[in-house]
């Protein structure tokens, strides 16, 4: 008699601007075999997912899970959820000047049925399949990386929009009339502020505006500072650096208020990089927060620090498409 | 043999803060019977139940509609919809206190099922339903009256969050900081500049802040100055009340790009007094879109007026709650 196979695992692939990673990972969120290929190195999407696909049906293959995949779910950025597609991807050479479809392509190549999103509702689905927001059915994850990014879930469902590209938290500019001047082509754009670049560019500006003001953070000046230096400098008491991280949080607890007016969440889930600079960025966003929230919502909603492991989150969030 | 009966009509019930409006609708969005009684004069919620019961009771039998009802539904001011109740409602003088399960007790009085919401929501119901966001999935409603409210529409669903408070928009602060004060206890709220009140604000500030400037509005001086003068003032020509809702419309713009960032609405619905001052808010607002919106979206959303008849839209919306 054959064995009944079932469809207990899927494959969650973080697609970033210069490695993609996958793993292949089971109903409870491990991680039991990865694999890994270069995003950038090919001059097509084809021979990409000739690369990539090949990569999977090896990992596949080799241990023995073959008819035991329910799909693949992906990560991408500029992925556009409603059609697969990834849509002039500024920072992949490849899709650079074109919209592309992945996810049908990745399904000729593999023989399974593939979703993709982009890296802040991958999170966001992490959360609610594996993490903080398991149970929730109105929250929002807030990435604090390189850039800011989110993923809103409302009702259960992901927030998707008519055209597969809502959730750009970190783009919305009301917070800072003429302000930073943004990547995007824009000014005040809330992630020239509370991305770890945005904190890099605060120390900067603090710096030159209080030449007085001694800081651990002027003996850096053979090479560029970064969020870490400024994390590393408040750990040992450095006022300006604190005051780097106060302003931060100040401006995202702003923001924040405004996002709960949206949407009402149960929790705002901070994650990436920057959400591990634990109370430096929490006092004073909380503080802001209860400071500017409308009475109607005041002390409902929690803000919360992702507790995944950074290196996992981002496989494991895509994956959790592949169950839906 | 008997007939049978088909649910084929809804009651619609409009809270309002003096008088609370009702009618039974059909299938196609017509009003066939209305009734009204006051909102505000009742002692306690159990006596105003009393007196709405008794009259949607009397106009259903007195039609011999009975037991062709589907149910009722409400719009009302600080109504929770996640559990029915009205919630320290500040006009209403029987609930200002107190947390009220007003649908359970009309349920209890007319014997037909009951949901309410707030106003904005019934508004964006109803655009559904009746109005121009029929087959829309993703569209937010912007009712621009005395205050600003907004109802949200995500994946086809409204978004009520995790309280049933969620699209609180007239009450983001972001847009102006250190702003107006408003009525919330707070400062910058968009209201306070993008509602009826607040275009009259904006009349008597500009009013003194260029003194040297004609209007027509300086004629009026027996009475305070009502956003319905600056429109008249603005089709006359009157260059003062044109810079008014310029200023208003570029307002209500700049933050429109930032609600489109968070959901990316196939439309946004601006829905009642305001939104009739046709190209004099809305150029000014289209202009401010084009020039705020992130590159990813801009052209993709539309700007419609709502074409719903306001005195009865309140009743349609509300009604549309019901047949859900």
């Amino acid at each position: 008699m054959e064995k009944t196979m079932n469809l207990s695992y899927v494959i969650g692939v973080d697609m970033g601007g210069t490695n993609t990673a996958f793993g292949v990972v089971d109903a409870r969120g491990n991680i039991l075999y990865r694999g890994e290929i270069s995003t950038g190195d090919y001059v097509t999407g084809e021979e990409y997912v000739e690369a990539l696909g090949t990569a999977i049906n090896t990992v596949v293959e080799q241990n023995g899970l073959t008819g035991q995949i329910k799909g693949i779910g992906m990560g991408v950025p500029d992925g556009n959820m409603n059609d697969g597609t990834i849509v002039r991807a500024a920072n992949i050479p490849w899709a650079k000047h074109i919209v592309f479809p992945l996810t049908q392509q990745l399904t000729g190549k593999t023989g399974l049925p593939c979703k993709l999103t982009n890296d802040a509702n991958a999170a966001a689905l992490g959360e609610m399949i594996y993490g903080s927001a398991k149970g929730m059915k109105d929250f929002i994850v807030i990435t604090l990386g390189t850039g800011v990014g989110s993923g809103i879930v409302c009702n259960g469902q992901l927030v998707a929009g008519h055209d597969g590209f809502a959730g750009e938290l970190g783009h919305v500019i009301t917070i800072r009339h003429n302000g930073r001047t943004c990547g995007c082509g824009r000014s005040g754009c809330l992630e020239t502020y509370t991305s770890a670049t945005g904190v890099a560019r605060t120390a900067r500006e603090f710096l030159e505006l209080y030449p007085g003001k001694k800081s651990l953070l002027r003996d850096i000046n053979y090479r560029p500072i970064t969020s870490k230096d400024v994390f590393d400098a408040a750990e040992k008491g450095d006022p300006l650096a604190i005051d780097i991280f106060n302003f931060t949080g100040r401006i995202l607890g702003e923001s924040i208020s405004d996002f709960i007016a949206f949407s009402s969440p149960q929790a705002i889930i901070l994650f990436g990089g920057l959400a591990h600079a634990g109370k430096y960025l929490l006092e004073p966003l909380n503080e802001a927060i209860d400071k500017n929230i409308l009475h109607l919502y005041k002390g409902k909603t929690k803000i919360i620090v992702s507790q995944l492991n950074d290196a996992e989150a981002a496989i494991l969030g895509a994956s959790a498409l592949a169950w839906e």
